[in-house]
């Protein structure tokens, strides 16, 4: 016997059995492995349940203490369904639009990661699941402790995995473009306050003989160093795989890089791994957004497979086009491994990467004066205050576009349907009128009425042509703004820290020499900021007017394809 | 004191009161006038209500006796508006959508005036209020009885209207294209009985010396005599007067003939008693459709007589346009009269007109063989499918529409709208980044935000432009069509006569010569009925291939425009 801690919703198709929270169930399989157990819930339905989901009667401890190592492969099955509670929620994921998510994020306004970002260093979480009480709604895929990647089926996953749970102090709770809220065990989030700026801002010397990140001044001001040929990358050819005795599948996708040309193999959970380490890396300095949501269910497998593959796109693609991020080693690995021992080698490298969290700012070189604190001060707050703005804005046209979705789906050909068909029967209507000389007209008007079928059809179709891709411009733009507070407090923490400066001194904490370092330093980490910056406006100026242009583009096509149809219909009718 | 019988609208700004069945009111003043009271209710309002919607506690006689000949004149205040019990219909008819009071009629399914058509003669009806049970639903304005038309301002009026109470045999009652239900006595109704087919079929001789319809074999078989010149004529100008010392307001309408190209003054009253007339002397024979709608009310005033002046064009139209209704002495009339004195001697004369009822059939001369009694229940039984079939297919046709319009009016401009501005503040927001080379993305969003606000715009203009006028026609077409089941039951019963022959002179009830004179008599019937068909085939043909032509003709112009600024805003963006 055992307690279902949280709500579990079952994926179809998938041998899952959805639990509620206080709901008592028996375990019938504890030995299924993969962080699952098999068991039976009243009405007799028998399944798989996550084993941190449930609390075992008998021995609480055997549960709770191996479920960090052995959390579920949740990378891909979509355990986290939304709680019993939201139902509106859960009938909208599984409904055809693929953005019936977002709209929780943004119906409720501003999200809360802006009001709940602190002025000064963030603060470590608590152990308890969903800790943030409201602020959870807009994190619901916020970070998940190390172990909820774990999987039985990969052993040498497991050992890199046990490494990783120690050393990660860099990490950073992720920004959020995700929607439905996820109730996990917390207890290895890792406190901001453990590795804030200070450890940046006060090193006794940087790091020698590594590899440099430099900043020129370009046009715009601070820019990054970007390669000659722009780094790219195709996701592609999604393959199914079975383990656990075919008990659960994954699917496998290839990226092919356009430097090698040459496709490397990976799961999503290799795909999560990557944004893991990218956000260990250099989450303090860029904004790393959250891989494709979990939680993007497809009525069809095959469309959730879909648009999961596009959405893996879109986010290689963008950090492909990053000259930081795509330069790295650990991003390099992911895309051009040679072999197994080649991936494995080079990932357990990765996870022992000392540069992480505020450190990166070590490796920047801006080659540029220094820059008076207040001046930094200045920036940050407009950067803030523009990321905030931007934020709104986005998340308000993703409300409009995912309402107007749904009447372009639902109500609105459903009615062009019911024009063309009271045409075509008025038409019919006539024609057994017995009337000589009607065909002319009871033609036309069938005709004119299958147009409006033709109409509805259209109508439907359109939002996968062009709405579409401004929802997904914009939901990216939505995760990637996600990731602004935190990128973004790190700047505050440390130009705080600098505020401090002279009380510190006189408090003998710090000499008057760590002040003047510290003040070179939040510098180096300005430079960084506006350099990032400004590589945010140049993606969004080129992102927006390329997805503005394909929609309208599709926009005219539909009206004129209207028209013309409308065109046709009206020219059966007779000239009188 | 005095008890209300039937619930009362106020037209607002009329100075009437709103009542509502078994309310309580106070008398304030009996000596108004013109079939009014003014009354305070228990909330100390004081307002005018028709008198006859009340019981005076003292004396029910006296209230109930006078009432037919001092009926209120409802011919234009739209005093019967919709029960309290229905007030979605209330709120429909107040708001901007001129057709709501359609939808009652047509979301019910089939008309009941089918269903409760009788195979035989037509039975008088009861004198209750709402006689007709759920039929009432689709024959709101059934006969009212002449007194409605009474009027104090109008002496010469009410000497006409008293005549008119004793003599109309042939009235039956009009079919409806109308909506709300309305309560009023009906002891005045002319039960069919009394002057059914009989009439016709057994009078000893046709009148001598009168005017002939003429019947001929056309090409599409028999057909009514048309004209050369094409009668036709414009409703225009209307004025407003006041009466009761400014108490009450009319409007009266110029109505000029393409004949004589002089106008006529005349108010809705004396279009309903042209009404009147036609349906007395032509109604057996020919639909003669309701008149608009008594009911229709815009918001604005202005708006309100825009609309019924429209209506009354159109159903002004269709009179002329029927060349034996446009030529009759009673059209003529109103159309053409000199002064004062001549349309009060036509007016006379047309009320005392004797070739009213199935007696008009006496004037019918078809040239061509009598018809088999078994070919003229077949064509009957056609008609009456096909005019059945249609009135569902009309009715199919302004339910859609009613709902489209309403979309296109309501949701889906303000979607637009919402997405036009959700454009416009991204710009904005774009606009405050502080980075270079902003401009030509920003101005471009901005730009196609208005795009999408003008669109909103067009949107919700677009059904006055096109979809007012299919309505319209297919409203015409519905009122029509109520008129069928009459005008068929009248065919049906003497068909049924006819049937009886054998049975009624076996029981020497009629002569065999009278059976044979009944079998050329339901003969001429029929080839009325035929040519009356033909006129209405091939006015619908005409009717329905202009107003889809006109409707298909908006819609491309509509999407040609929208895909034109669409094109505009589209080539404002960069082309990389």
């Amino acid at each position: 016997m055992a307690q279902v801690l949280y709500d579990f919703t079952a994926e179809p198709g998938n041998n899952e059995l959805t639990v509620r929270e206080g709901e008592t169930i028996t375990i019938t399989n504890q030995g299924v492995g993969g962080g699952w157990i098999e068991a039976q819930n009243s009405r007799g339905e028998v399944g798989l349940v996550p084993e941190d989901y449930i609390e075992v009667r008998e021995n609480v401890e055997h549960v709770a203490a191996p479920a960090a190592a052995h959390a579920p492969d949740l990378s891909f099955f979509d355990a986290f369904a939304a709680p019993a509670n939201n139902t509106t929620q859960n009938q909208a994921s599984n409904g055809k639009d693929p953005w019936s998510v977002w709209n929780q994020d943004t119906t409720g306004g501003s999200s809360n990661n802006w009001a709940a970002q602190p002025e000064g260093t963030i603060t470590g979480k608590s152990a308890a699941p969903d800790p943030w009480g409201s602020t959870a709604q807009s994190h619901p895929q916020a970070y998940q402790g190390p172990g909820a990647e774990d999987d039985e089926w990969d052993d040498e996953w497991d050992d890199v995995k046990s490494n990783s749970e120690s050393g990660d102090g860099g990490a950073i709770q992720r920004g959020g473009a995700t929607g439905s809220s996820m109730k996990i065990s917390l207890n290895k989030f890792p406190g901001f306050s453990k590795s804030g700026p200070e450890l940046f801002l006060l090193c006794k010397q940087p790091p020698k003989g590594k590899e440099k990140i430099t900043i020129y001044m370009g046009e715009v001001g601070p820019v990054w160093s970007y390669p000659e040929a722009q780094l790219d990358c195709v996701v592609a050819d999604p393959k199914k795989g079975t383990k656990m005795y075919g008990l659960k599948s994954y699917i496998e996708y290839q990226v092919i890089p356009n430097t090698t040309n040459r496709p490397v193999n990976h799961r999503y959970k290799h795909f999560d791994w990557l944004y893991e380490r990218l956000l260990d890396k250099f989450g303090s300095a860029i904004p790393i957004p959250s891989l494709p949501d979990k939680q993007v269910t497809g009525r069809f497998e095959e469309e959730f497979i879909k648009m999961r593959m596009e959405r893996l796109q879109g986010w290689m693609t963008r950090m492909c086009r990053h000259p930081v991020v795509s330069n790295s080693d650990v991003f390099q690995l992911f895309l051009t491994y040679k072999d197994e021992k080649d991936w494995k080698t080079g990932k357990r490298k990765a996870e022992k990467d000392e540069d992480v969290g505020v450190m990166i700012f070590s490796s920047i070189e801006p080659e540029a004066p220094d820059l008076d604190p207040i001046e930094v001060e200045q920036k940050c707050d407009q950067f803030s205050r523009f990321t905030k703005a931007m934020d709104d804005g986005v998340k308000d046209l993703l409300t409009v576009g995912q309402e107007h979705w749904k009447r372009c789906t639902g109500p609105l050909p459903k009615e062009y349907q019911r024009i063309g068909k009271a045409f075509q029967n008025l038409s019919s209507v006539f024609t057994s009128s017995g009337y000589q000389g009607e065909a002319t007209l009871t033609d036309a008007m069938t005709s004119a009425g299958k147009t409006y079928e033709e109409i509805a059809q259209m109508v439907a179709e359109q939002p996968r042509k062009d709405l579409h891709f401004l929802m997904e411009n914009n939901n990216e733009y939505k995760g990637l703004l996600g990731c602004f507070p935190d990128t973004i407090g790190v700047h505050k923490a440390a130009i705080e820290k600098v505020k401090e400066g002279d009380r510190l001194v006189a408090a003998s904490k710090i000499t008057p020499q760590d002040k003047v370092t510290m003040a070179k330093r939040v510098s180096t980490m300005s430079y960084a900021l506006q350099a990032e910056m400004n590589h945010f406006h140049s993606n969004r100026i080129y992102d927006y007017n390329r997805v503005m242009q394909l929609y309208l583009e599709e926009q005219v096509k539909f009206y004129e394809t209207i028209a013309e149809k409308l065109k046709q219909a009206h020219s059966q009718f007779t000239t009188m």
